[in-house]
């Protein structure tokens, strides 16, 4: 669609991670509705900026208010959804920050998009899969989204009523049925240091 | 358009703030094309991070590869794409990084937006005016559009076929064609000294 563009020339990824010796990333959590991505998100978050690392916390629910306010839930709309939080997480990990997502984002095809325009442009992309059984996180339902699902109230609920495509090769895999909020959050963190992102 | 939507409790603005020891802002340049935006964009991006603080330029050429590839240079695309690096730069903002947003963004009504979005948030928005006659900018010509634009051959182009609302009070009035490129990026850069951003 774009025309007339020229690509300006400007500091590179490399020049900027020197300068302020830091690196970035994206930091993709993905998991069924009430797995816990947004704790652990915010709990890294946290953990991260108290290290002097920056780091920014793009939420789904938050995101939606701002950005993406002019999107429903249609199936184009979802896929713009992600392919714009893709796009700014993308600019946060060029700007060598930290972006960690926190997104159900249940499709493959979508995840994998996200982590194409990365690679394409030498980013890191991590993929971390927040899995918890279906029961639990049905379970907990802090929200009271799964009962509404269950009631048909709330229709193609990932999980009961539109599928949920687990990571097949996550970069992380994190059980929070068996780890504590602290526990998966240092999962997350302790990758970063020996993969030399930190 | 969103619903089912919990806004999650996060780290604030504050925290984040404190935690890593830096302010956020946006440094919203307008101007006409061949202003010098985007050098001085890019001076000003080196500037910060020499000083280890964390800023990141968004670039209308750049960005519209990206984000913002699905719009074109309709009114409403023209809009929208305004309104969605406004987003982009309050996150920025928001993460406590320095925006460094450099578009002709020639509509006072769209930067008034871009503005609003940020002070209703709390978020410094700093309007920075790059002025230059416009016979110097078509003198500069550095793409040839003020010669296409002169031909017909770009409809539409600002400061020839279209208006430039120039800022009425820009936080920051920098006259290119009497400055250096490291003095108009000195002017900004001590403004966040004195205005305690820094």
């Amino acid at each position: 669609m774009a025309t007339n563009i020229t690509w300006h020339p400007n500091l590179t990824y490399q020049e900027r991670s020197e300068l302020i010796n830091q690196k970035g990333a994206t930091i993709w959590l993905t998991g069924l509705s009430a797995s816990g991505k947004s704790t652990i998100a915010c709990a890294l978050e946290q953990l991260l900026l108290k290290e002097k690392v920056t780091a920014y916390r793009l939420d789904g629910d938050n995101i939606r208010f701002g950005l993406n306010k002019d999107l429903g839930f249609s199936e184009q709309d979802r896929v713009e959804n992600i392919r714009r939080i893709a796009e700014v997480s993308k600019l946060f990990a060029d700007s060598c920050s930290i972006a960690v997502t926190s997104f159900i984002s249940p499709y493959r095809e979508d995840r994998d998009k996200a982590r194409e325009l990365h690679v394409n442009s030498n980013l890191k992309f991590i993929e971390v899969f927040v899995d918890v059984p279906l029961e639990v996180a049905e379970k907990r339902d802090p929200k009271g989204l799964y009962k509404k699902a269950r009631e048909g109230v709330i229709k193609d609920f990932t999980g009961i009523s539109a599928p949920y495509e687990a990571p097949i090769k996550p970069e992380i895999h994190i059980r929070t049925d068996l780890l504590s909020v602290e526990e998966s959050a240092l999962q997350i963190y302790n990758y970063l240091k020996e993969h030399n992102v930190l």
